[in-house]
């Protein structure tokens, strides 16, 4: 018998995403999740103790910002934040960000606060 | 002190890949690689049995078989192929490739053979 299978497609996930900074996880990988993001201007400062945590930019430009510098993403472009390295992401304009890393780590790390999304929400 | 960081651009990686079916490193998250691999005509059939592994298409036209169907993939579309489940990556002309799986995985698994890549060889 066939198995039905889809691939995950970045451009349908991201119609169906209206808030900004609120990651989608759209797909597993052993314990890790696979999230998109629509995000605009500034985060705040956090970090995840636990885990490394890997940006890949499909459209816009972002800036992360370190407490000892900082590394600008274009589309097609990646960057892994070390675990426990501070850092800041800025959206010059809207952003459309892919990001990977274990499941069950909150965007903000452990500086909680308002700007904390729910988290293990599909799309 | 400011610390120099440099994002990891797909184009700028894979102009200095010259050969097929040979993964290249580019980046690390916690025990996962990053790969780009530029890939054309059918590869073996082999699985992963200890861990799921997951595709993201950059260019081109990718179809992996699996024993009961298949999936196609175009630019800015992923799967994550389950572990254990047998599969047959086949490219339709040239395609660019990323690659997320864990440190140390053989690109054709257990399968072995002469399609058997060098593994974590970085670019």
């Amino acid at each position: 018998m066939t198995k039905t299978r889809k691939a995950i497609n970045f451009t349908d996930k991201f119609s169906k995403i209206a808030d900004f900074w609120q990651p989608r996880v759209v797909a597993e990988m052993n314990d890790y999740q696979f999230k998109l993001a629509r995000i605009e201007g500034d985060f705040i400062w956090h970090d995840h103790p636990e885990t490394d945590e890997a940006f890949i930019v499909l459209s816009g430009r972002l800036r992360i910002d370190f407490r000892d510098g900082a590394v600008t993403l274009g589309p097609g472009e990646m960057f892994v934040v070390p675990k426990g390295v501070e850092h800041k992401p800025c959206a010059e304009g809207e952003v459309h960000l892919l990001l990977i890393e274990p499941r069950g780590i909150l965007n903000t790390g452990h500086a909680g606060g308002d700007r904390t999304a729910q988290n293990d929400v599909w799309t």
